[in-house]
């Protein structure tokens, strides 16, 4: 396929509005919607990766509201969110609603959200549009508020390197523990952006499996807008380069942190307090970042290092 | 034209990103968009028109950012919003904004919103768009949540017909006192969804030009999202049938009110009460609706009534 035939098959299913025929034929209980440009500095790259970012994040979830009210209303949709939805607010981030008090009177609303880059609008935009068909169609929805994921294995991966996942140490698609680790291997500073004091809600490969089975064997009701936030600890970008500095130089590199500046608007250093409950109520058993953990992830890494692309490293997208 | 081409011309404007040229050569200090798919109905009528809703509606503004960041980054963006973003909560509605207290913290967030339509949901989307382009880019916002609209006549209106606005009575893209008034003269009974104490805060459409042009000359700070909400009175939708029936009901008719089970999914009696502050302090002078005004709107729908098409009046729009 030529590069111009890509584009346009992208284009082309960028443009689809209806249901996919694989709904009618096989009716699901239960959709997981992972169909979204997942990446923020993606969508800050220039209008079209703007545009396309709106239109790819916002019509599937559409088309699944529509093929899901079509075919099996009363269907599940785990839809794929972010924490990144909520920024970094100044109180603690509960887990999707909040009730306000004000002036004498109470309701309960969305948790505020405020996004720091057009893809993570886009998920706040996604909620909100299922939140909408939830109340008005009585769809069964569980929002998944996922916190950056790191890791490759797996008990799949462990047992066939065919079965490991996609895996994404790039600026545009890759997110800091990962990337961290390949720059260790790779021999290329530690890219922490500004001060380093960035803070978000982190979480195993392993993990993020287990919550999205998890809320498919325990579904939300119908008419329920269920959000979970799904992180198992929080960390700050200067905390993840210490702990892969570390176990870096006890095997032997010498890992280097560059403190450069941010390209991208954001608070370097901010209260972080966000609630998790939810899911550890389900069942779910964190595998916590321990020096085993990011040892294990150095000998993957180390194998396949010299696949390493160091110009994928860093790009530099501002969001500026 | 035929048929055929207008419906891929308007998808063609649907599909563009960029800057237009006119931005270009015209180079604005200032933008009004009001380049928006703005019908409630229409968003709900099936899948087509509302992927149409949110395309339009969110690439418009996404190519408004990018124009005015091109060309001018000074320039005031002035954006037509709705008093829908809000909803009907139990709390008071401020103008915008929301200080909230949570667990001896504070922040300052977007009032909570929460949509009654697929089309009021893309206005809180473009919102939350803007605020994110706002943040990044200093761009200077002004966001006028506008209530629903009533009325024809302006000076200019007044001085020649060839003046006169669009005006809507239709389901799809009338407003309610409009709807009413034309319904009164067709003699048809005015369509009331449910118990009709779904309250909004209405204008004069006098007063919606006034706030514009307010917005312009007093325009937002760079890097501010203001927001005002664009409202002089709140009724509910039996308080405007009464209204008009008893000015109908002066003029000779004999209007009937019809409570019919309502296509929405909406509360029909709920707390209702919005700041509108913003406006009166840059210097908004209302016309209250008075029986005069309603007097001077039926004698104009009577010189017109000759065009009015029965069949456009109800369609029963269903939100299920």
């Amino acid at each position: 396929m030529s590069e111009e035939e890509k584009v346009s098959s992208v284009e082309l299913m960028n443009m689809f509005v209806g249901t996919p025929a694989l709904f009618w034929e096989f009716k699901p209980d239960a959709v997981v919607h992972y169909a979204e440009q997942p990446s923020a500095p993606y969508s800050m790259l220039n209008q079209e990766a703007a545009a396309f970012t709106v239109r790819n994040n916002l019509i599937s979830t559409l088309n699944m509201a529509y093929a899901v009210r079509e075919v099996n209303p009363s269907c599940h949709i785990v839809k794929l969110g972010t924490m990144g939805e909520y920024g970094t607010p100044d109180i603690d981030i509960e887990e999707g609603w909040l009730e306000i008090e004000h002036k004498g009177r109470k309701d309960k609303f969305l948790f505020p959200r405020q996004a720091g880059s057009l893809y993570h609008t886009t998920k706040i935009q996604d909620t909100d549009m299922l939140w909408f068909y939830m109340r008005v169609w009585g769809l069964r929805v569980t929002d998944l508020m996922q916190g950056p994921v790191y890791g490759i294995s797996t008990d799949e991966a462990d047992m066939d390197e065919m079965l490991l996942p996609n895996f994404h140490y790039d600026e545009i698609f890759g997110t800091v523990l990962n990337r961290f680790i390949v720059q260790a291997v790779a021999g290329y500073p530690l890219t922490v952006f500004g001060k380093g004091g960035q803070t978000r809600g982190y979480l195993n490969l392993r993990d993020t499996m287990q919550c999205v089975h998890l809320a498919l064997t325990s579904p939300a009701e119908e008419g329920e807008l269920r959000i979970f936030n799904q992180l198992t600890e929080t960390f700050s970008v200067t905390q993840i380069a210490d702990r892969i500095k570390s176990v870096g130089d006890s095997r032997g590199y010498d890992v280097q942190i560059n403190h450069m500046e941010t390209p991208r608007v954001e608070k370097e250093d901010h209260y972080y307090n966000p609630a998790s409950t939810g899911l550890l109520e389900l069942g779910l058993k964190p595998h916590y970042l321990d020096n085993e953990i990011i040892n294990g992830f150095f000998e993957i890494a180390e194998k396949y290092s010299g696949n390493i692309n160091r110009d994928a490293i860093f790009r530099g997208v501002s969001w500026k």
